[in-house]
């Protein structure tokens, strides 16, 4: 059967059956809502899909952001221009800025995602129950699933794909920035779906560019599923206080390294240097190294002169201030506000701990959860750490960095989850998926 | 190591270090939210702590139950003393009542715990990455779970022994019918866990009986890790509005039945009446009944007499109610109040739908997505309702009793959610973790 016909055979439910869109709720909606609504319904759609329409549609979506790439480009021209007007920092707009070549990598990414395993239909556990009767938990899509993100346009296929593949709705919001592009770039996503005969309402873009469309959408409890904010901490933390819809946090990282009393110092220069140098913009770059002070006055002086080659300027304690003073390094005085900051930057808060337990203290009280690691040769003290750190990601001789879905062989990633409820970590395909029981029998009762 | 020992070599924040638990913080305390302080300080404790000590705790509780009986029945005989002077109905008083017996087997059960594996520490997935990084995901406990409840006292017992199990601290907001009890219960429960060298503060009870000590609870983000509210439709959806803790709705199940045109009738006669009868005040019993038109002149009067017999009164729609007024049996017409209910009593819905379709719009429209059962020998039936239907539970040819911890076999439950992130279905001690990743190197720098 084509995909088309698939599809066709599988809708059941008149948009008045729903209880999620009856006449009544319709007549009162707001465009946000109306929005809402569709992607409601196109979920109940998607939903009982087999995996070879979707892929259909993502192949669709590969091969028509090639060939629409001048309208797409068109488009990011002007959401450039207007940045470089505004005065927008050089590196937010070439975060913005599309090329060819990027375009073409956004479709590669399409077709990586067509690649990777169904996660709908599998089958998470099961069993014959002693009554005979067959147990199985199943994956089935979440159902829809918004999007709260910022400037890169990127996001907006990347998101929309990994959606498609694990047969959710997807509603994307934007930064007001890339308005433009985003525009383009679904309309060239809703074409390819409804060319492929699955519906184009999967795909939607949240009208409005106001803080009252974001708000209306955290309140469509019933209607959208999962709310997923991607960005700052103040947009996460609006998200997490306001919203009736569950949300998903993702991103923030105040990531620790603790180099402990049996660390290679070799390797703990090399590992912290790259950890914060490398990709400072990143959630999972180190935003703070402790370090023991059992190995300071060996390893501070070394760790200082390579962080100021990297260009990277430390925030330290007294200890971490006079071995600056020593090495005619200048050491910033940490602060509450050090210990607690997501640079994203060439900085790095600093300190010198007594013992793990006292580095598994500061990591606990300022930590966002993200990615902790210890850097030692004991055993013991990597079992210990593990133990009492409580974070999405424990690294024990590993840069922090490697907090990543495709380092994880995840494939595709659509955040970084900060919190402990559904998904914890780099979130793949299957955290975009619920489960449901079926249990079959014949005719079994109870009682 | 003794397990309070090994309790004691795993305390390390002390509580001014947490974050948490910062002394400003503690200063502007109100009581619910000292005691929540107080339960993710324990929670940091338990969190790491192996199975052992966390089995020994649970054993003096079951010990302890024993033990002090007369104590906890003395408590509970007042509060069954002021709820029938309230005129409250004696199911509820039932409900409320413990006897010797009773407490003998809220102990029994908290020993059938024990004996539950540990969901603690199991290593969800590993491999062993490219780059030649060891990775593990590792089941870590929840940190502070909160339940939210009504009536029945071994609740308080039942939730306390899960969460202890699964090594999460417990906040139990029990109801002030049952207040003397449940302070009882926990005095017991609190000495038996400090006498196994655990934190007593891992079972709490919340302070107060007023509404705004729950409204407290709920936004107490950051110290309360989930909220679970067991109860009526009412309870959670001001728990779902109002709090911006994660919460985890439970229990409401508006469930149905759908008898297709080739299902067995013996069968269908059969479950749908031991499906409302056997049981009706518990939430997977049937409130609606489907019966394809095929097979209506055959089945109702049937139903009508066989669930008559039982006490049943029907609320039918036209259908329904000519086929009762041929069999001279009263059938109540049915309104949209009828379809959305959940009676919980003697009554059921009933409608005659034209075919699978209309009873899956119907079931989208109306259904709490608890679960949903089809009694069909149709295979094509079967596989076109279980694809269509999004509850957490679906059946085939089985009752909709059986959406139950005890009967898939989890041993436990905490309750079932009806809500798709986290947990769908009935929750045993896994739902009740989250997880961590373990990643394990030999100094691995990204870049």
């Amino acid at each position: 059967m084509s995909p088309a016909a698939e599809s066709a055979q599988l809708r059941v439910a008149a948009p008045e059956t729903d209880r999620a869109a009856t006449p009544a709720a319709a007549a009162a909606d707001s465009p946000v809502l109306a929005t809402a609504r569709r992607a409601r319904i196109a979920a109940t759609e998607l939903a009982p899909l087999p995996r070879t329409p979707r892929d259909t549609a993502l192949l669709a979506i590969a091969d028509a952001l090639e060939a629409r790439v001048d309208e797409i480009l068109a488009a990011n021209a002007e959401d450039v221009a207007r940045a470089r007007e505004a005065g927008t920092s050089a590196s937010i707009v070439d975060r913005l800025t599309l090329t060819p070549e990027r375009v073409a990598a956004i479709a590669s990414d399409v077709r990586d995602v067509v690649a990777l395993p169904d996660p709908v239909g599998e089958v998470v556990r099961g069993s014959t129950l002693p009554n005979g009767l067959d147990l199985r938990q199943v994956r089935v899509p979440l159902g829809v699933v918004g999007i709260i993100y910022e400037a890169r346009p990127n996001v907006t296929v990347d998101a929309a794909a990994l959606c498609l593949k694990s047969g959710n709705a997807v509603l994307l919001r934007g930064s007001s920035s890339a308005h433009r592009s985003n525009t383009a770039l679904v309309a060239v996503l809703r074409d390819a779906v409804a060319g492929a005969g699955l519906p184009a309402d999967a795909v939607q873009l949240v009208p409005g560019e106001s803080r009252e469309s974001v708000h209306e959408l955290m309140r469509a409890r019933g209607l959208v599923d999962v709310l997923i904010p991607r960005g700052g901490a103040a947009l996460i933390r609006t998200v997490v206080e306001n919203s009736t819809v569950p949300v998903i946090e993702t991103g923030v990282g105040n990531c620790h390294i603790y180099v402990d009393e049996r660390a290679d110092l070799d390797r703990a220069v090399e590992i912290v240097v790259t950890a914060k140098a490398e990709r400072p913009s990143v959630c999972n770059s180190v935003e703070t190294v402790l370090v023991h002070r059992a190995v300071a006055d060996a390893l501070l002086p070394r760790l200082l002169a390579a962080l100021t080659e990297a260009g990277v300027t430390v925030h330290g304690d007294a200890a971490w201030g006079a071995a600056g003073a020593a090495a005619g390094v200048a050491v910033a005085e940490a602060t509450d506000e050090d210990w607690a900051e997501e640079y994203l930057g060439p900085h790095l808060a600093a300190a010198v701990v007594p013992d793990l337990d006292a580095a598994v203290a500061h990591i606990r009280r300022w930590s966002s959860g993200h990615t902790e690691a210890i850097l030692t040769a004991d055993t013991a003290a990597a079992r210990r750490f593990v133990s009492l750190v409580d974070s999405a990601a424990v690294m024990v001789n590993a840069s922090t960095r490697f907090t990543d879905g495709g380092q994880f062989g995840f494939g595709a990633e659509i955040g970084i989850s900060t919190q402990k409820l559904h998904a914890r970590g780099p979130m793949g395909l299957p955290e975009l998926t619920s489960t449901k029981y079926v249990v079959t029998g014949d005719g079994h009762t109870r009682g």
